[in-house]
């Protein structure tokens, strides 16, 4: 079975969100599934997506102070200046975290740990809506 | 084919291991396949994966040194310390990493290249037994 | 649908380059597929992948500039040293940007965002070529 389907967020500022609802109440045809993958992709290169511990807001204020200090904004080696100070730093940012999430679907539930939640890290100032893509695939109970 | 197996790794300490030939043995059902994926997937968000060279337990090492160098335990700007100052760089660390990786299986066997071997990177210092989820796909020979 | 394929890339400089064109082109039965995913491989454990700004030259130079600096050529901390400075280093790189890019494939073509480019993160400074395994899957039209 595969099953894909878009996912708009709607704009988040800058700093590391939990969506991990958003992104389950997109595909109930997740509790139709015996075994599977679900795949989630941002069609973007300035946000990222990782998976990280769902419960403590200070843990993703953390994430968000550390990436600053170790990719700063405007830093001197940047060539890629044109589109702000935060553009370039967004890139790196995106690349070290990642475009997409594999995670495993078992017994029609997503199979995460217990501290496990999906992260949109907004690397922008003003990112706006982010366009995720969810591509899902097993087989079903 | 789709199959689904637990891995409980045994505590290791902190610091990058080879967990290549326990993930091998676990999924004897490699053997049979023609063509698919295999997904590894860590139920943590303290300890990661990665792949890098299989050989030389030195630059295990060093993975180890550089990321305690570049995320240092109790960084001045981290909030969330109520664990431990080993807590919150162990997020940090294990997002950079991923939890999760994809490997393409060819003719019966991972079709990983010659040097590379998958990796458990425990971040903490008393990480305890870790949880695997291994999900395989594909079809068969 | 299960196709697996191999992609010898030619020797590339250190840096970072745009190598989406070669994956599309090697595999042309994308455009037959309704939905599915690519898996692309790296089986090298000193050079990379991600997904990042396909227009840009300044970029890929910023991001070869940036990750020089952040993971430095034969850094003091570094044990690893016999294969030269750009050894180990590189072996970092690699794993903090990965070996393996999912992406997703609706009616045809890669379901990449406008501005998103494959990129092949070459680490080393002679690195040779380079052998990529491109898995697709998914189903048919």
């Amino acid at each position: 079975m595969w099953l894909q389907r878009d996912l708009t967020l709607k704009p988040h500022p800058r700093g590391f969100h939990l969506i991990t609802l958003e992104v389950m109440t997109a595909l109930p045809e997740i509790a139709g599934m015996r075994v599977g993958l679900l795949q989630v992709f941002i069609q973007h290169t300035s946000a990222s997506l990782t998976v990280s511990e769902n419960a403590s807001p200070d843990v993703r204020r953390d994430f968000e102070r550390y990436f600053n200090h170790a990719v700063p904004d405007g830093w001197t080696g940047f060539e890629h200046t044109l589109e702000g100070d935060d553009d370039m730093a967004a890139h790196i940012k995106a690349s070290v975290l990642g475009a997409s999430l594999s995670l495993p679907v078992r017994d029609g539930r997503l199979a995460l740990g217990t501290w496990q939640g999906i992260y949109l890290c907004e690397h922008r100032d003003h990112g706006g809506s982010r366009r995720l893509l969810l591509t899902l695939m097993g087989e079903g109970r």
